[in-house]
């Protein structure tokens, strides 16, 4: 039978799809989770997913979490799990390219909201 | 209240840890499923997994992917997503990095299994 796969993704050619900052584009689904690309500058808000953990992955670049009680500062080809239900805050000091994973549905800003809060299902 | 949190994840580092091909290595959990990096070299086996879709990220090298009808060539910074009751075959003609994502529980080698079958719960 014919497989019907979907093209390969190829990080870079996607990330030069779009230049907003702290909106997700979604890149590919693995059951009910997504793979997003986002480009973060700035102070992201406070915030937490009561339901899920999230996942960050540095593809280009730095940026910092901040938590109540200690900064994770990730670079290029590092990763770190937020797990659910734990306030933390992105940060980056210059623009920074990161790969996000998460359940389908998932909204950046989590319980708190806010004018960062973007469109959620936006593919590239 | 401290949030627990466990150290950032550095792909080289832990790529560092171990040398056998074809035994995924779990580096991290988000909810249910498990990110595990692998070093594939030669052929792998014809298999599927019937209840979940595979994630393939290269970190390092180039590897393929077979399928029954085509045949995807994966380079660092690109990744493909298997769908679920695919019958695929990895390849890599020289030694490569990747890192796959797949719920907990998943065997290598699907509903196929055979000798390449690895051990599957092997954290590092």
């Amino acid at each position: 039978m014919p497989s019907n796969l979907k093209d390969k993704i190829n990080f870079k050619d996607k990330l030069s799809k779009f230049s907003n900052h702290w909106s997700p584009r979604v890149i590919a689904e693995m059951n009910d989770y997504q793979f997003k690309l986002v480009k973060i500058n700035g102070d992201f808000v406070w915030h937490s997913h009561e339901d899920t953990d999230e996942v960050f992955i540095v593809i280009e670049g730095e940026m910092n979490i901040e938590f109540e009680d200690k900064i994770v500062d990730l670079k290029q080809g590092e990763m770190f799990i937020v797990p659910k239900g734990v306030s933390h805050k992105p940060y980056a000091e210059n623009e920074c390219k990161i790969m996000i994973v998460e359940p389908k549905g998932v909204v950046n800003t989590g319980e708190q909201g806010g004018d960062l809060t973007a469109d959620n299902d936006i593919w590239i």
